[in-house]
């Protein structure tokens, strides 16, 4: 059952930081960054004493970065000392979290007026480090301390897929090079570079280096090269994996009435779902993840439309096979039949059913607990045909976000209209 | 400003496990317990397919025992697969914020029924890294990476205390002695007897080891005497601190109209409120919490109701000069006449305003993601009549209570009602 919501929330103000790798700066102040772009580009102007709570996303700033408690905090950075401020924490899905209980509150009718934001800040351990303080967002006893990190979770998914149906390892890397391709058209992307051009790089410092060249500089065949493209779990290799990422994001969310006084152009939530799942040794069925289908169920459900009718999607693309799946899940395509689209271009930017066209967590980069306001960030900017470069060539008034935590034991989706 | 809530939500249903120290059992078995106490209290019974949400208040799992990502997990266990599992953290507030996210749920209109909850474990790890993990949630790059944990955060407050007003040594152990001597009547606390018994037991156990007796001993003028209680931060020793604890609690809220249907006596939350402060470098005045005004504030406004109404609370003893403080800030006492209150019994079980009838988090315990929880299981048993040797000898139609992260950086104000 859906039950529906007393208000409607509408997004009218969003902002970035830039997406890399920022060893000297704190958490904070990516954050700061994003919220002064959309203070600099609220059109009607926004008084920051209007906002009146702030939802925060955050995986695990207390492991990173050696900061809990992180809502307040940033809270007081920017502005909005003594306003409510409070933290979520779903893994990767901590942003989308995040946007769900900002919508739910105005819903409530508390507050007519909330920000809502992720951040994280990842680069400042090692990278085996980073890789195991995300695993203990997994079923600790039972999955991080017997050896399993997410990318060997998400080969687990990726070999009962292949099990069960067609998928072939050209099919995982027309993810990774669409996402690429995207990426390269958003200047916040940590990598927005297409894969062929980061290759192309790498082959000319290797020539000025001198000395022989490995095999794959021969054709730029990199992608199955063991050196250009090693394997990480397979049949994942380092390009099926989205990377560490510094990044903050935030959107203003009002209730609906108040959308027109902030912006001639709102985009209004119509939709929200959100679902749990167990571990993966409870799973029935590791080719797809309930909890997406269940989240883009009821979101589908509360906005009263089907998958046929969303013009585009953000979907979370920690690895190329998360991606394949979701777009399963979410109703684009038939179970089975996800890495064929990719491969057929379907979802590409100006495909039939674009696809991240933001670079995805791939290309764009993957601040675990910024990721899922970052999607939103890329919705409205299609949404507005404001999306520069990478604006798709049809109009957008009604998309989707699917972010997820973990291995899918936390999903959110949420849709979007533009009226 | 106050928005109203469009629904209100009632407290149907209260569990908890032990609190204590338990090496072996992780916080989700923690939990189970607590919600296996709610099921079999059901008055009406429960079918927990009818629960459509769980909120939880964790602080740090994944410092404490290796497990972020939490809610899903506890969903779960406790038979919840598939339901939309959400973690709250605002360090020692975080059970307060579950609390309030879930009353803010009920009143989008998005749920009906709704699992709060808090867990915390944190006795796998050694003292001087428990505090190192607690001091993560204050702000890291002022605070904690220039020596300053929570002793000595609060030692501040009651030094600025002092040099305000009286406070005397005395009163900020007549907090400590009063909620002992409560929690020695609570079977679910850590350290269930009164300090006297505490130290007699220790006299008992030093007489059969033989030997010579510490000073203390001659007259049980055990609490100034610096082996008996030692001094952790100046004003504040051993037994001004609140111990380290695992436990966990949870309590099932409803929409207002459905509350009959589970229970002959609903308790109503009438009032929230929350606000945040800055770091305490920010701040003018450390005699005092902005953030708990602000959010009782909040808590009256809504609710209707004044500080003189209430008659009984529970409020964030994490240390004794933060029950002195708490209670000037929540509107019980003015400013500076705490400490004489608490000397003067006022804030006896049974005096005219009961404060911490459970032990607090002093004795009780505070397993901090749970202790927000906790508070409000205390609320339910003495509206209910039904907090056995601990009962308050007056009719408790009106409640409140304040639940507080970190230094004061997030403070959570509830109003309670038994109609």
């Amino acid at each position: 059952m859906v039950h529906s919501l007393n208000r409607r929330a509408a997004i009218v103000g969003v902002g970035s930081s830039k997406f890399g790798t920022f060893k000297h700066k704190l958490g904070r102040e990516l954050f700061t960054e994003a919220f002064l772009e959309m203070l600099d580009s609220a059109e009607r102007g926004l008084d920051i004493k209007d906002i009146e709570a702030l939802y925060l996303g955050n995986a695990a700033g207390i492991a990173f970065e050696g900061q809990g408690h992180l809502a307040p905090i940033i809270a007081d950075q920017i502005g909005l000392v003594n306003k409510p401020a409070t933290r979520l924490e779903g893994a990767c899905a901590s942003g989308g979290l995040a946007l769900r209980e900002g919508v739910i509150a105005i819903a409530s009718g508390l507050y007519d007026v909330v920000l809502v934001g992720g951040v994280e800040k990842m680069s400042d351990l090692p990278t085996a480090e980073v890789t195991d303080v995300l695993a203990t967002l997994s079923d600790t006893p039972y999955e991080s301390r017997v050896g399993i990190t997410f990318p060997g979770a998400y080969a687990l998914i990726a070999t009962a897929y292949m099990n069960k149906y067609n998928l072939t390892e050209e099919q995982l890397m027309a993810v990774s090079i669409k996402n690429h391709k995207n990426g390269a058209l958003n200047p916040k992307a940590q990598f927005n570079r297409s894969i062929k051009d980061i290759m192309t790089d790498r082959l000319i410092k290797l020539k000025e280096k001198g000395g022989p060249l490995p095999n794959w500089c021969q054709e730029l065949d990199f992608l199955k090269d063991p050196t250009a493209n090693p394997m990480v779990s397979w049949p994942l290799r380092l390009f099926d994996c989205s990377p560490i990422t510094d990044g903050a994001c935030c959107v203003l969310l009002v209730a609906e009435h108040l959308a027109r006084s902030f912006t001639e152009t709102p985009v209004y939530i119509t939709g929200t779902g959100q679902a749990s799942d167990c571990s993966l040794h409870g799973r029935a069925d590791l080719s797809t993840l309930s909890a997406t289908k269940e989240a883009a169920r009821q979101a589908y459900e509360m906005a009263g439309v089907r998958p046929e009718d969303i013009k585009m999607a953000e979907v979370h693309d920690c690895f190329t096979i998360a991606e394949i799946v979701a777009t399963e899940d979410i109703g684009f395509f038939k179970a089975g039949e996800g890495g064929r689209a990719v491969e057929q271009g379907l979802t590409a930017r100006n495909g039939p059913k674009p696809v991240n066209p933001s670079g995805g967590l791939k290309s764009k980069g993957h601040p675990v607990g910024a990721s899922g306001v970052a999607q939103v960030a890329e919705i409205w900017h299609q949404m507005r045909g404001e999306a520069g470069a990478r604006q798709i060539d049809k109009d957008i008034d009604l998309a989707l976000t699917h972010n997820m935590g973990a291995h899918g034991s936390t999903c959110v989706a949420h849709i979007y209209e533009r009226r």
